[in-house]
């Protein structure tokens, strides 16, 4: 049988860190590759008692259909959360001139996927920092088979410059897809001067910005920049976070919050896709997030990743010869390593490999993905202490068989 | 702020059931409109101590992240079952031209859309029976703005000289949709002569059949009769099935048994949904699968629904009128009433609602949603025995005012 399979499906191919995760490994394998929160950050006990008094109490409701919109306390939990905490949701009823409403999604990529879906015609262009999250580039063409177009990313974010051509350029674009706080893959942070440049180009080009933050939560060091959600005066933001890594990843659960015009839309499509979020473990979060300590929570797990990015920083420093490059996150799961010109790139993977060293070669994460890359992405919330150290000592000995 | 919305999503409406649903009620209103199984339905004793064992021995598997394609111990028992009692999966190990595999989707509706995502390209047309279930016409609207093609559905199954002038009339089709066993709306069975000559046909016009059979395992009246699927011999027959009927609908698994050219690009579409399906509801499922009486907790519903639907039918026979004509199922959870063309029926719908009874408007599962119906669907999995008996005397009330 001779399958006819969509355009915006033939050529895609499973992501390439998914399959990096899957191929066999023994107890010797250090991997690096991964993006999984660190299985401590969850909490655990806590979640077995409330699912034990969600069961004996509420079970009906819980395992029933739920609204397409989310748990509405769950959706009104994190809203109030992202207000106070973040001045993230416009409203109305505070003077605002539009309002912003919470739905829930199955995890943040769920929330990509339909902003792609409910706004861009089958082969738009959709603006994207270069590198930038695999997991967006496949929905954006699994979806409408979008033109994904890459703006260089810079040390302080996007290249401002080559953002406004990319908008002239790509005139049918209606979305910019953006990391602004501690980028995967780069574990970049844009600046709160460049997120207003970004914001007044959108306006200006009248394009939304689909702003992902996934890992906003995961401060460690340095201060807080303001998100462009919360600059946002006309309405032309969507906001994109998710509880995988401050509660567990395996639940898939997300969140939207945008305009209700917005949202309004992405919900129609969402009830296309799955009706409604496992309605449990939206009602278990919501009881987690109200009636303990989820701030106490949220400090423990900055805690973890502030002691696991220091140790990998001390071991690279160590272990790495000075030409092999890296960036010094300050917050999230990722940093980012940068070859010499001179270097193969794709030999230094296979060397990695060869040692037992799973690293993702940069040219996973590119708008364009034949086009080459000098850089891999490390993790460092998924190993262990003792992992890392290894790991660090494995790349170090890699390294220094490649002369640059 | 004006919105671009993109085409495929612009005219979308949320599905009418679910805004019935929303609609105020209070305790006199009684909802033949829903599609939710009976509460009693859900084995909460059982899930909530598998749910501890979990929380205790495998919390940090549950709760990290997981592969797209599902859980692998609960693929196996899933394929098990539906190969041992349903004759449904092909395996070139048992001498077949190809394999099947199954997959774990997020509730069966993410299975359809995923199938349309995959092989439709935008606007195309996808052959559907007419009426058919909503879920499935929207997620083909808002996935690839298809134009969707009903066929009539007749008390056997679709009219298959209709079937054929549409394959005919409509030479983009690459994928007809089915659901020929106890079908929503309609609560009618297609029989085995017709699923053959479905089957052929299919065949003939290089069509792939959807056969969604989310309540197969809810027959409590008549004999068994084979799956399309089960008769599959060239590997054109995507199935598309859920727990939600026989575990819990909130938990959000369904399942496809495809072969393994499709999954495979139903796999990486997914995994731009929503990555994967919540993990410990499927480690949970696939324990309660395999360690406890499954096959008995699956009759125990069969017998729910029997005293329903009977229930139903019997109080149906008291109160109606003779000109208003009911389906007689044999399992599943609706069945589907037809007026007179002498009566308005929006005018009934309306009368029906003001006695605090709810019903679903046939219009409400058009392929064309322009079109006009006499029809109304009838739910009997949700309401108690007591709003069953209450329910029909005010339908049987609101058609004595009416005179076809």
């Amino acid at each position: 049988m001779e399958y006819r399979f969509a355009a915006r499906i033939a050529n895609l191919k499973p992501s390439a860190i998914r399959e990096i995760l899957k191929a066999p490994s023994d107890a010797e394998t250090i991997s690096f590759a991964a993006g999984n929160p660190a299985a401590e950050t969850f909490p655990v006990k806590e979640m077995a008692q409330i699912a034990a008094d969600i069961f004996a109490t509420e079970a009906t409701t819980a395992l029933q259909y739920g609204v397409s919109d989310g748990y509405a306390p769950l959706r009104a939990a994190i809203a109030e959360r992202q207000y106070n905490v973040w001045g993230i949701g416009k409203s109305v009823a505070r003077g605002d001139k539009f309002n912003d409403e919470c739905v829930i999604v199955s995890g943040g990529n769920q929330g990509i996927e339909l902003a792609a879906k409910i706004l861009c015609e089958e082969g738009e262009s959709i603006i994207c920092e270069n590198p930038t999250f695999i997991g967006a580039l496949n929905a954006f063409r699994s979806t409408v088979n979008a033109n994904t177009v890459g703006v260089p990313l810079l040390d302080d974010g996007p290249d401002i410059e080559a953002l406004e051509k990319a908008l002239q350029d790509h005139p049918d674009a209606k979305l910019m897809y953006l990391i602004p706080t501690f980028q995967n893959p780069a574990g970049l942070t844009t600046s709160l001067e460049k997120r207003r440049a970004i914001y007044a180009l959108a306006l200006k080009y009248n394009v939304m910005i689909l702003e992902d933050n996934p890992y906003g939560e995961l401060r460690f060091a340095g201060e807080e920049i303001p998100t462009i959600k919360s600059m946002d005066t006309e309405g032309i933001v969507i906001y994109c976070s998710s509880l995988s890594k401050i509660m567990s990843a395996g639940i898939r659960i997300g969140f939207i919050i945008a305009p209700e015009a917005v949202t309004a839309k992405m919900v129609v499509a969402k009830q296309s896709e799955d009706v409604h979020t496992n309605l449990f473990f939206q009602m278990l979060c919501h009881k987690y997030m109200t009636q303990y300590d989820f701030q106490g929570h949220v400090e423990d797990i900055r805690n973890i990743y502030r002691h696991k990015c220091s140790l990998m920083l001390q071991e690279l420093d160590k272990n790495l010869p000075k030409w092999l490059k890296f960036t010094r996150p300050e917050g999230g799961l990722f940093l980012w390593c940068t070859l010499p010109d001179s270097i193969d790139a794709t030999a230094f993977v296979r060397a990695c490999m060869a040692v037992k060293l799973r690293i993702v070669p940069g040219a996973t994460f590119n708008c364009d993905p034949s086009a080459p890359s000098q850089c891999f992405r490390l993790n460092y919330s998924t190993p262990s202490d003792e992992q890392i150290i290894e790991g660090c000592k494995r790349l170090g000995d890699v390294a220094r068989t490649f002369q640059p």
